[in-house]
């Protein structure tokens, strides 16, 4: 890549993204953007947008040389804009241009482990000190980066990115143009526990985990091997940091967790639902298409419509939680005296 | 290990089965078993298992070529059963017969980087990229898999598993048959900090952690060195991933915890004891043996009496659950406001 | 190092430890301490600690050779005590005489994997298999252990730590005498999505993360780097294991958070605050300097005011907690009829 590609370095004139993005221009093509900023904190030079109407009121003010914007919003920016029907969309396109892509070069690094039953394809590229076990496959276009460990019977599709230090344990089959994130572990035995005589016994995993095309899994993300079949994420999944995904868990396509959230064995979630950080999901339990979980909330049983769920209470200064949690303790006496009392009445 | 027992290809027939575990066969004992699957999904060549009475009507409708069942459920089927106390116990041990267990090669990879003062048995594996620190043992048939660390006076006890990248940081004893999965972090220093003139102060841990015999640790999952003495594990304690360890806990003998839970520094958990996932456990508290937490519950105070115990509020529909949660903050005033009426009337 | 010198074969006798550490020395300055336990638990030989005097009473039978106290505390003790103002920092310090501390010996281990155009300080450590790419810094004194990961653009300031596994992606500048324990991933790209036409697309994380001097980040932590600018910690931050937090968020001077907190994107934590285990922190948020939020909270709204915060009900018999969680469900109706009954008496 030659040095004046570098994203880094990149400058491109309003009229350029106005063409190359498909948006319409108002005002003066010529400026030129270098980078992009918070439309509050942006200067000269800065591409910055406008997804919420709620910060309006940024438009007066904001040093950017060109906002994104949407055609209602227009208006109130005296400055040059791109209109765009999704401004946030727009924008995390027209940003890719000025993030820094390490350089590709296909090959295997001379400190990587690779076993000589698996297949790596010439055109992907292995990093340093990375290992690769026996029948894994990895195709065209991967970039596998340092210290990650590919196990037995894995594969990693084509274009798939795994960042330093992934863990694929066995049987895990990802699609084509996933991102895994460091830390991450795919196809560790599952939770599977029976007791006999007063000790546990292993149930065995015999299972793998699939892995959709485009999806992304975050640091630390840890997906476990389904016990019989497998544990399924459909396609563009998205996952967040520290997640835990159960054995045999099935996500639908689209669906995307915030950080910390875990789903219990054998769970399935539907498509388009968006999990808050830190919630829960019971296992065995069905969560349909298009459903919405708050933060830190529990989901106890399975749930059959649309919509957004939420358990827990809200933040209160901790002397009145106390008050009010002592009294949480009573609340069937509580509303039993209460019916009593209105009987009586 | 010849090819025709690769557990993969395995075949057993029923007859076998029933003789090769005890059981009572009824049916056909010339039926072939080939994998293992849950009765909703088997066919031809599948064992599946009938463990709980709740699905019995999946017995009429089964393909699965043999089944293992309590006596009281056979009668629901007519194909070919082997008969056991506890069909899932049996079921886990037979399913064993059709797990790909990695070829165990004793010796040490030529990439591996062994302290000249640690002590290998030549009966032990050492994988590829393993790094083995200063006056550390490990034991005879140990499996160290790939890229994991094994820092200063560690010892992995005999026929002990470390799964890829497993971090032992330093005065982690590990008994026998113990099996650690990908990413767990073992011995880091404890959270223990002194405020001094504003700013904080470390306090030292110089303690270790001491995992019993048998036990499981979970892909992820952190158990931190104690600050003075040991964080301890008893033996057969089954932990799940991303489970969190503080500094001198210590955990009763065939307790099993669930995914995300977590245990402050100085907490003691009995024998027994069920830890539903992404509970919590505070600091310096006890808790008996046979003690159930459900699963995101928080331990604020010891429990003294087995028994199951669970914190939160129901999962419900967003629109009604903002209703309860404001009210939930004036519960007091309205408890009080109860009280009035009930000695006004 | 002479053998003699070994932490774990110090001794030293109380007279020279109240000169070195500036407290008063009540009894016989000739005892002998040779390491430390807790009061209940130390023998001859041994240091110990009171810090809380509802403790006081195990001054009589302690074992301890010697024991760090308050002035107001110390008559309840007959035999040699150390007179502190605050003796668990007191305690803290002198433990550190005890602590074995692993030998730095400055160079470049020979499996280390160093890019051509990195830095690295002849009077830094770099371990074993340790990857250090384009354009890294690695600061004087730093001691980076083995399987680390330091990616392009990252810098490792003078006196830090990265003990085994720690990996920074990119774009991550720590501070001097900053520690992070295994398994943390720092720099990894936050969680940033826009949907267009049924599909995420990827906003691109354009910026890094600052981690300020004397920070401590635990155990398989994860610190995303920012979207626009930088995920920010300022000095003497103290992160336990299992934390997570988002792109963008700052973190003030001097703020602890314990195991399994998480602070979501763009959030800004004050100074002084102390967030409880598995505690969690919605996006955007602010919370000001000096609050603590108990454990396993949640914070759903901007904190203007120091204090301590909670949410959740208070642990119960789970037959009980059935019934209360059942009323929650109808608390609004409850209220409801309560003020109706109100108005009509």
């Amino acid at each position: 890549m030659a040095a004046d590609q570098d994203p880094q370095q990149a400058s491109h004139c309003a009229a350029d993204l106005a063409a190359q993005f498909g948006l319409e221009l108002r005002g003066d093509g010529t400026r030129v953007v270098r980078g992009v900023a918070p439309l509050s904190s942006a200067s000269e030079g800065d591409l910055a947008f406008l997804a919420n109407s709620k910060y309006t009121s940024q438009l007066a003010t904001t040093g950017a040389s060109v906002v994104v914007v949407r055609d209602s919003d227009a208006a109130a920016f005296n400055g040059t804009a791109l209109i765009a029907k999704d401004p946030y969309a727009a924008f995390a396109k027209i940003s890719a241009l000025f993030e820094a892509v390490p350089a590709f070069e296909a090959g295997i690094h001379p400190t990587a482990v690779i076993d000589a039953s698996a297949s790596v394809d010439p055109g992907a590229m292995i990093g340093p000190l990375v290992v690769v076990g026996a029948r894994a496959v990895v195709g065209v276009g991967a970039r596998i980066e340092a210290h990650c460990f590919i196990g037995e019977d894995c594969v990693v599709g084509a274009n798939s990115t795994l960042m330093p230090r992934v863990t694929l344990v066995t049987r895990v089959r990802i699609g084509e143009r996933v991102r895994i994130h460091s830390g991450a572990v795919l196809g560790a035995a599952g939770f599977g526990l029976a007791m006999e005589n007063g000790s546990w016994l292993n149930v065995p995993q015999l299972g793998g985990v699939v892995v959709g095309n485009d999806c992304e899994i975050g640091a630390n993300t840890t997906i476990d091997r389904g016990a019989m079949g497998d544990t399924v994420l459909g396609d563009d999944v998205r996952l967040d940091n520290q997640i835990q995904i159960g054995h045999n868990v099935r996500i639908g396509d689209h669906t995307a967790m915030a950080g910390c959230a875990a789903v219990a064995g054998s769970a399935t979630i539907g498509r388009y639902c968006l999990i808050g950080g830190g919630a829960g999901v019971l296992g065995h339990l069905s969560v349909c298409d298009k459903v919405t979980i708050t933060a830190m909330s529990l989901v106890t049983h399975s749930i059959r419509e649309p919509g957004e769920y939420s358990s827990g209470t809200p933040l209160m200064d901790n002397g009145e939680w106390r008050k009010s949690a002592a009294r949480f303790k009573s609340l069937d006496r509580i509303a039993r005296q209460l019916n009593r009392i209105d009987r009586d009445e």
